[in-house]
């Protein structure tokens, strides 16, 4: 049975469910920040999917990156599946401007995440939900 | 016509060419890293590949995951497509141990890289090239 990462649920408010991944927003006001989990026991590489759903999460990284660029057209998107702090399988798709904190560094281990307002969760979630087809 | 990019020929050496990638060993002693760079002109986003394309790198990555897997033994395998510096596509295959400067944060933006020696890049370009089959 698939079971969510604690830390990944902490930091995190979730967006819905695609044919393989579970999609969650990252609770950082400072990026438009999505994370993809295969939604599947005990992954921790890529390579543990089989090619099948490897195209599938290739497919669906598209997905969320189309749905970041048409939202808030950053200058470029970057992806990331890097695991060293959690284990589990989880694939990061990060819209970036010359604007935000990090840039043009990774965002990771950059800086402690500032939270949005309830609202504006509510409305980001909203957006990436319409935008997804959810 | 495909052009690598200059910043990407200064900090690695070749491997060789898959069908799709070319393969790129960065030039940091301190990671067993590869660089695969899609042969084709005007790239900037995974997304501006074909969808073709794009499986055709998912296999490569796991052809290079695999390869750094078998040689180097690590812990963990960080992939990542940033390109907020070097904007030619470019996706980073990176075996990461508890023992690495970096980690567990990511390698990008933590330290100036630390050339090999000579011989030491002779070496593991012989090692990765024997492994991708070339």
């Amino acid at each position: 049975m698939f079971e969510l990462d604690d830390r990944l649920a902490a930091d995190t408010v979730p967006i819905g469910d695609l044919n393989l991944c579970r999609v969650l927003l990252m609770n950082d006001v400072r990026y438009p920040w999505l994370i993809l989990v295969p939604a599947k026991p005990d992954l921790t590489e890529v390579g543990d999917l089989t090619r099948d759903d490897r195209i599938v999460l290739m497919d669906e990284m598209e997905q969320a990156s189309n749905a970041i660029r048409a939202l808030y057209n950053p200058i470029k998107v970057n992806v990331g599946a890097l695991g060293n702090v959690v284990r589990q399988l989880h694939v990061h798709i990060i819209g970036r401007t010359e604007c935000d904190p990090a840039w043009p560094g990774p965002v990771w281990g950059h800086s402690s995440a500032e939270a949005y307002a309830p609202d504006a969760i509510a409305m980001r979630v909203r957006e990436v939900r319409g935008k997804l087809g959810f």
